[in-house]
This record gives structure tokens, C-alpha cells and sequence, in this order.
């Protein structure tokens, strides 16, 4: 495995493509999905370096917005997340204090006003940092599956986070 | 918006948290996505300092893989995709020459052995640098949209790249 460590590339450093703002300036008390969101409206201002790349995405209902934890805890491999009591994986777990602080969230797109996006279904906090906007296509991202580990049977429905992942 | 991009905090160095092994070598011929990757089967390499998180991960049917794309070619904001004859803006695309380059996939899982997975369903290249690994969850994943731009009405069956976001 040490040869595959020194074989693999680097990752080249990454930049903000643009800021999200969103009603969140706190864990304590976000949604902890889009999906629970209830409608939280917000928007992604880009940086205007790259208002090009946002053609033809008004055509779409839903984008994926990546993004960084940038307020998240160091990772830890192992954490009870916000829906259980038991000590999961960080891998089989959707919490923010993960390797490389990567979160993605599948928000609705209402508008597009230049180089800003209005959306709803926001559960990121307030001027979180954008890596990358995808389009949400049901062909590419919808799959029946029928394990959801720990997760089944779980209420979400309008689950918040508190502060467990959050720097101090 | 100068304002914005000062403010925004900085994207912290990213490390490579394992590598993806597929059977595509070069872009030409890899299918486009997960969903049309036809039971591709491929090995996700954990490195061992990360291996404690996949605990519970073997309860899921599939994941998503977040991962660079290593090879692809500079950002274009503008940019022909696979699917279509038109330009369309890189943020209506799933393309791989996108800034801070980031895929992401959702694999199926076949099993979990110490610190690798084998999936199914790849459409990353040999070698790829791993970046995170999350549950798919259908309570979070699935939304029902209408509106999917671009690609409604388009054929992806099989689809497949070829080299034009390679870097030569």
C-alpha cells in the first residue's frame, strides 16, 4: 500500500469558485440535508471569473453544489453522527468532520440572476466555500437501492445539526 | 464581488485518501457515468491510515466515490459534452475539465476486504486519486425533477467518452 500512496497523483490546490450564503451562521440548528431543508432559500454568488460556465443551467431543476466544510472539525474516522448513538465509519456517514472536508448537496435552482444563483433546500452554513456546481440528472443519479446500513428505518424528516462537528 | 473573493475562506491542501482501479486506461471507450457503466468492475484502494472509517460501510448497496480527475484537460467554462453537438456552460455538464476537477460517482458496492472495496458501476480512470467516500442514501439522493436542461430526450445508453478532455 506504501506504493500505492507514492504512485497515485497529488491533488493540485483547489480555489473557491464562489461563496454560498444561506440563512445557517451556525451547525446548531442546520438542516443536516437538503432533503429536510424545508425550503431554506439561498444563494451562490460566483465569482465572476466564472459566470461563463452557467450557461444552460436555468434549464435544470435541481443542481448539485460541491463544496468545503470549511468550519468542520478536524476528520475523525470514526463519530457518532447527528441521527444515531452508535460510533460510525466517517465513510458511511454523510457528517462533515470527513478527509478532505468535502460536502455535496442537492439544491433547488429558482432563478438565475447573472452570476448568482437563487436556490431553496440549502443545509450548508453561511458564506461556505463553492467548489463546483453539477447539474442534477435523474439518469446519472437516481438508483434503487435497497441497503442503507445504519440509516434504515431512521426518522430524518426535519433532522438538524447541533455543534459535535464544528470547530470550537 | 472583488469583496467576495477575499472574504471566501481558502480551500485547504487536499490529500489523496486512496486510489480507484478500474479497467479504462484512457478516456476513449470509458463509459460516461456510473449509470451506464454496465456492471464496469473496478477496486476502490483505501490507504491504511484511513481504513478505521469504513466501518458500517458494508451496510450500503452503493457509494459515492468523490475523486480528481487526474488527467483531464484544463478548465473550460465552455465546453462541447459527450452527449451534444452545442456549447454548453460547464456547470450545465457532468465534464470532466472543470474547475478544481472533482467526480463524483455512485458506485455499487459488491464487498468490502480490510481496507478495499469492490464496486461495480465505474466509469473513472485507472488509477484515479480518491477523495471521499459517502453513502448513497435514497433519502437525501433522490429528488423527483422535471427539468433536466440539455439532456432531455437524449439517448445515454452505453454512452461512452472519448479523448477530448484528456490531457494529451
Amino acid at each position: 500500500m506504501a506504493l500505492a500512496e507514492t504512485t497515485v497523483a497529488a491533488i493540485p490546490a483547489m480555489q473557491p469558485i464562489g461563496v454560498i450564503r444561506t440563512p445557517f451562521q451556525r451547525s446548531a440548528g442546520t438542516p443536516i440535508q437538503s432533503a429536510v431543508s424545508r425550503g431554506a432559500e439561498g444563494r451562490v454568488e460566483l465569482f465572476p471569473a466564472f459566470a461563463a460556465g452557467l450557461k444552460d443551467i436555468e434549464g435544470f431543476d435541481r443542481v448539485w453544489l460541491l463544496y468545503s466544510f470549511d468550519r468542520a472539525s478536524e476528520p475523525r474516522l470514526l463519530a457518532r453522527p447527528y441521527l444515531d448513538r452508535a460510533e460510525r465509519g466517517i465513510f458511511a456517514t454523510r457528517s462533515p468532520a470527513r478527509p478532505n472536508h468535502i460536502g455535496m448537496s442537492p439544491v433547488r435552482l429558482l432563478a438565475v440572476q447573472d452570476a448568482t444563483l437563487l436556490v431553496s433546500d440549502v443545509d450548508m452554513l453561511d458564506g461556505t466555500p463553492l467548489l463546483d456546481i453539477k447539474p442534477y440528472v435523474p439518469a446519472f443519479d437516481h438508483f434503487a437501492v435497497e441497503r442503507v446500513g445504519w440509516y434504515a428505518g431512521l426518522p430524518v424528516a426535519g433532522a438538524v445539526a447541533d455543534g459535535r462537528f464544528e470547530r470550537p
